[in-house]
């Protein structure tokens, strides 16, 4: 794929086709009692199932293995203190190439022993977004290594897609997609994957009140960064990228916020009913249709579960 | 079936037949982690995903669809503070006939609002087990209604077995299946179905160090009640039954305990690797195969995942 245009039709099936040998095809759940609750059909794509446990390693791997040997024969980095740098750091495994990984000082053990479990290099530096950036800078600089950014880049948006192909592949005819939104990668290439292969299928973003830099981007039509957010779905703190916002604003239908108190209820109703482990960030779409069910009802929704990597000690609800 | 009769190979199949079109047919999941970690080919049967979150559902459905309308037409009772609750109201549901149901008053909420939600009928008592007895011999006589324990009846012991025959019909030649064994309903289930559709698997019984009544019974060769049982694996706490431990000590090829430390630890690995809820009695099974890796190196083993119910206020590692 040309990695200076945005993903087209052809760009997300190579991207299916690239990733499949060592990713899964996650599983569509559905859930009899929260259909009724809301008075809708749910289905629910598993990403929390995904290796490393997120769909963040459809775009890391898309990356890793789409990019020619000699761009990134020294390795690939980023900075990330969560899903993001397991899964590059997994992918990179892969292509036998090191992964150098900035992570805050204050990232969980669990997270910290994931990336180390897959060959990732570490360097600490403090928790925030300068600090972060200027050592990823120190890092690149000293390992000549590509930068693979969590969102703002084509071909992991192309590689994020893929989840929504999936979904629309396996149950044709959605009236409704949903996603979280963080810094728009996998809510851009939801929409997409919905333009391309189920056009008639709305898409909507899903985001916390806490946390809405994304719905006010989205309706005063201009980039609003991400400051000071407060919210539990730590996956969707960051701003929008400069290659995610235009996508989101040609093609999501909306995007709409739901608060910290009524995603914690989602997250534990799904814990509870369907006995699979959700992280906060994938609750945030369950969250919004159960909060807003007169509007989704009858239709055939799609939500797609972002991943499943939560902190077992500290859960939010206790 | 003949109710006074061992389950044979019809049997089995018949309970498959009738209890399809309202339970589910479970996935079977695989964690290259877990693999790698024993050096072992795990399957794990996920009866968490069952209706009403565990593997009950099975006998209590197919005994009530394959009593008589006339024996039953009073409604079913049971005294039970967990899982086969739950199952029974929900079996007795699709017939349309009340579920009686005694439970503890120190029974969980969450239980108990699961049997409400299925419309049993719940009795309250003091949480012992003559109290439980006791007060189930009073609703039986007040209502008629027709007693159906929870793992000493012939037709819930087959329909214990589909849980093994679907394992077996997906995955077949396994060197060895394992349940976690408690009354003993799902254990000797599991060996009846190995022994008609897969002879040449040993099938196993894990049970806690705390509650080792059927590791003392099968070694014994004589039945040893449970007393005083103390484990956080609240669903094997129960005594073997007159029906289930002929079947055991026929079939089974051993009992291995397993310390609730370890227990605890499997079940956190469950929940962080595979993302899926698991009880802690479901947890037992795996912990006796990582603390006897040696003995299963190379193999390709089934774990019948039990169940999922779990309250979420109160995990077993906070």
């Amino acid at each position: 794929m040309d990695k200076n245009q945005e993903p087209g039709r052809e760009d997300i099936l190579l991207a299916a086709e690239r990733i499949k040998p060592t990713l899964h095809r996650t599983a569509i759940l559905t859930c009899r009692y929260i259909d009724e609750l809301v008075g809708a059909s749910i289905y629910f794509k598993c990403e929390n199932f995904q290796k490393a446990g997120a769909f963040k390693s459809r775009g890391a791997t898309n990356a890793l293995l789409s990019y020619d040997q000699y761009d990134i024969k020294s390795g690939v980095a980023t900075h990330s203190s969560g899903n993001h740098a397991a899964a590059l750091a997994r992918a990179a495994q892969l292509r036998h190439i090191p992964a150098y990984i900035v992570m805050p000082e204050n990232s969980s053990k669990v997270k910290v022993e994931a990336v180390k479990g897959y060959g990732g290099r570490i360097t600490f530096c403090k928790p925030t977004l300068i600090a972060r950036e200027e050592k990823l800078n120190d890092v690149l600089n000293e390992t000549n290594a590509f930068e693979i950014h969590p969102y703002n880049n084509y071909a992991v948006i192309a590689g994020q897609a893929t989840a929504a192909l999936e979904l629309i592949e396996d149950q044709p005819g959605f009236d409704t997609i949903i996603s979280p939104v963080g810094g728009g990668g996998l809510l851009s290439g939801t929409a997409l994957a919905a333009h391309y292969f189920s056009p008639k299928t709305n898409v909507i973003g899903a985001e916390p009140t806490g946390a809405d830099d994304a719905y006010q981007s989205f309706y005063q039509k201009k980039f609003i960064p991400s400051i000071n957010p407060d919210t539990i779905a730590d996956g969707l703190r960051t701003s929008l990228g400069s290659l995610t916002f235009p996508i989101i604003r040609r093609l999501v239908s909306d995007i709409v916020t739901v608060n910290d108190h009524a995603t914690i209820e989602a997250m534990k109703l799904v814990w509870e009913r369907m006995k699979i482990i959700i992280e906060p960030s994938s609750a945030v779409a369950l969250a919004m249709v159960i909060k807003h069910k007169h509007r989704f009802a009858g239709q055939k929704i799609g939500i797609i579960i972002s991943g499943g990597n939560v902190d077992l000690m500290h859960l939010p609800w206790m």
